[in-house]
């Protein structure tokens, strides 16, 4: 009914981060292209098993130490079809190994079309006498912009299928403020809309304080953190823009309650290029990963308080 | 550089309307689904191939009198990634039998990241030493609350590939107006979104006065119809919400200039399930699409100006 499953996750490990897969090719090892690119061909199909075998020499390397991942589906688009299915064996190889999953999508439609994308990333369809899961994600992030006809078809579906959504309230990049910050009766846009995340929420409450709909707030704006924590008490956040971006870990503090929760920091390319940082062997890419996601939570967690929940 | 390969085609087939392809196996006769089944079982591949073959029948009933279809990609999502597949293919099919795809994704996103959404759907991606296609739709529909750095890599592309986009502005949906009416310094979100929409299309500007940068209106809102074609000179209208969703031609006459032109109106349950509402032999599904179309442009175009393009 909300996201429990995640915020129990980010307790076990003690770590509130995310690592976000948006692989490009450039960013992949050679020996995984060249064996990919050797079965394939040069094609959609090689570069997508380009994809997936580095994602999970990821995931193997992460998943005892970072609750979630966060594929964006821009990245698997950009190879087609093909890239669609790594994106779906992604997603499964993830959860296989116990991770919470967000799918970045950002979708946004009304009644019945967004009923259609809830049921692909959030939900099962029926085939006949079959019941099946298009992609099975545990939490999708959606766009707002057409008001509660796009969000309340995800909202029943994140009842029945105890799921949840992240919608975009502030973003992290440059020019959000041009719609995000503009002033209704003296309240920017992206209060208002993290006000409607409030009240969507109602319907999936949580166990831990925080509901069903969380939304995306980026870490290049600190005091908006600050500002949505306190008035947004039931909404968790995904915080993306930090590392890469530029926002540092004490810029994502306010995004944090006195329990040490209430939101999950995303990082994409630091931990994916991580082995292109160090300049280590290509080999250790994954090994390269998780000491930069060691180093990622240990500087979060020490600025935050102590992790717990009730 | 802009939406001008639309615009010639409209005015060559005389017709302003779209096809709106959001199929649904309930709306698939079932001699298509039988058939599908009994190849590939009851599976996703199974459903993923009737969508294809339905969507086959209307594009080849279609193609002679309709300029263009516009698929609705959560429809297909909705069967995963062998639906995003027939996604694929029926985009490929259109535009081999010579329509105008825009493919309706409201994608939306950041920099690198939309850069990739918009190599997906309107460009060509590199694999090693090829260039490939991974959708190659004509147009893509986006929404644009993240501000210019959501839009600004779609313009790029746009230019280099003569491709065009429609930004959410006013939608169909009756809860639109929650966060899309609300008055900024006493301009609606809407018409904000409206102006931007022009300041973008200036990179992509186009022959017939219309530029590379439509929006999204709905035939839901004829006011705002009006409105906004005085507002936008510039700017092309994808109109939905007609017949289903209550929009009627009259409704959506303000949308259209003195020359016939400035929208494009869409329509899909109407013409998908036009055979169920005639009650025809299941066969003759796509002729009764047919039917529907010629009586849906015989509506619109009694009521626009006579269209002609410089």
């Amino acid at each position: 009914m909300s996201l429990d499953r995640l915020i129990k996750k980010i307790a076990v490990l003690k770590n509130p981060t995310v690592v976000g897969l948006d692989p490009k090719l450039s960013y992949i090892p050679s020996f995984i292209r060249e064996e990919s690119f050797g079965r394939f061909g040069e094609t959609l199909e090689g570069a997508s098993d380009a994809l997936l075998q580095f994602n999970r020499g990821l995931i193997d390397a992460l998943c005892d130490i970072v609750p979630a991942v966060k594929p964006q589906c821009a990245y698997y688009e950009m190879y087609g079809w093909p890239g669609v299915r790594a994106l779906y064996e992604t997603i499964r190889y993830a959860q296989e190994k116990g991770m919470f999953v967000i799918t970045d999508g950002k979708r946004n439609d009304i009644g019945s079309t967004m009923e259609a994308y809830a049921t692909a990333h959030l939900g099962k369809v029926a085939v006949e006498n079959n019941t099946l899961a298009p992609f099975g994600g545990d939490a999708l992030t959606v766009n707002g912009y057409l008001g509660s006809d796009g969000i309340m078809p995800l909202v029943d579906i994140c009842q029945s299928q105890d799921k949840g959504i992240f919608v975009l309230v502030k973003t992290s990049n440059p020019s959000s403020g041009e719609v995000q910050d503009q002033l209704i009766d003296g309240r920017p846009v992206y209060r208002m809309m993290g006000d409607l995340c409030e009240r969507w929420g109602r319907d999936l409450p949580g166990r831990h304080g925080y509901s069903g709909v969380g939304a995306v707030v980026g870490a290049t704006y600190p005091d908006q953190l600050e500002e949505l924590r306190t008035a947004l008490p039931h909404t968790f956040f995904l915080v993306p823009g930090y590392g890469a971006q530029g926002g540092s870990a004490q810029g994502v503090c306010p995004a944090f309650d006195q329990n040490g929760l209430g939101a999950i920091v995303n990082s994409s390319r630091a931990l994916m290029c991580a082995w292109q940082k160090e300049g280590c062997d290509e080999r250790d890419y994954a090994n390269a990963a998780r000491r930069e996601a060691i180093r990622m939570r240990d500087e979060i967690t020490a600025c935050i308080p102590a992790i717990s929940i009730k």
